[in-house]
């Protein structure tokens, strides 16, 4: 079953809590550990693979790059661990996403893993190209709830929907990153509502 | 002339161009250059000295520790690179703050600066209390425009000041670290459009 461990797994290909999903979370586990260890630069396939107790060929095959491996890990991070259920109304939209971001950091390996990325961002290219892709993919899949917004007639149709997403999340990692602060509900939510209110009245619309 | 290298000068002490000034731009550069090559924890006040080709004592007596070496870099970047004269309404104050932000990165040891000072942070807690300072010290300056703003009724009278400044400031640091994007004069204005009118639909009050 080689297709088991292939990037883009087919429809039903992979079994969850199978071996498979077993596999991926030792590689997972064991390369995030690494990359905390050791930063970007210094980890290896070769050394992610000793570590997790499986055969080098088995994380070659699966996911080709160490690159893959931590793009996996912040893949895996953000479909676990913020859930968007769809509301009515765009700032309780934006009010679970910034209140998901307080809860996805408060678990250390997810701090950790971000921590290490921004570090490594600042010295490293293929870290910053990493860092930006993990980025843009988790801001293009929650920019559907401004699309939503607009389809509802709520913010304009030029909205540039990414920047929505963007100006609410920024105040959280600008405390986190920048002026090295805690984060908490209250500020999330004032987020939200501060990105709603710019959406409605069309500051965020495309350049 | 002892007190010449104090961190306080009193008024009229400093001869502006003169030999205390030529010192100080000596120190801070050697300082910048031995930051960004070993990071904040590999540097010395001894290699500072060695660097900028002054005594040590001379190093000490004026900083005495790296830690004020390091933040008084980041008072003279403050101080020489944003000038916010004030204006009669909020948002042109907060773009004049936002255009300076984007003008000041784009001078490159003022972004070695912040890449050293970012990478450091996560990794270490002097750092992080330095990163912490410089910024929290930056947004208390700033936010006398907010003030200015209370004055004039422009915005609530228990609106957050410091909160206007980081929402402001927040999608720029958030392009430059987190998403690791570009920024510019026109993001920089949106980001001021939008501070602004959250502040004044007393959104951003005092929690």
């Amino acid at each position: 079953m080689q297709d088991d461990f292939s990037l883009e797994p087919r429809p039903g290909s992979v079994r969850p809590g199978g071996r498979t999903a077993r596999t991926r979370q030792l590689v997972l586990d064991a390369a995030l550990a690494e990359v905390s260890e050791s930063g970007y630069a210094g980890v290896s396939i070769e050394r992610i693979a000793k570590r997790a107790g499986v055969a080098p060929s088995t994380v070659y095959r699966r996911w080709r790059t160490v690159e893959n491996v931590v793009l996996d890990i912040a893949d895996k991070i953000a479909t676990e661990h913020i859930e968007l259920a769809p509301s009515q109304d765009l700032e309780s939209d934006l009010r679970a996403l910034t209140r998901g971001i307080v809860t996805l950091y408060r678990v250390p390996v997810h701090r950790t893993w971000m921590d290490v990325m921004v570090s490594s961002a600042v010295r490293e290219e293929r870290a910053r190209d990493t860092l930006h892709q993990t980025l843009m993919s988790r801001i293009a899949t929650t920019s559907a709830m401004v699309e939503r917004a607009i389809l509802r007639g709520e913010v304009p149709p030029d909205t540039d929907t990414e920047e929505v997403v963007r100006v609410a999340a920024a105040p959280l990692y600008y405390r986190m990153y920048i002026t090295c602060e805690e984060i908490d509900e209250e500020i999330a939510d004032r987020c939200a509502r501060m990105a709603a209110l710019a959406a409605r009245n069309g500051i965020l619309t495309k350049r």
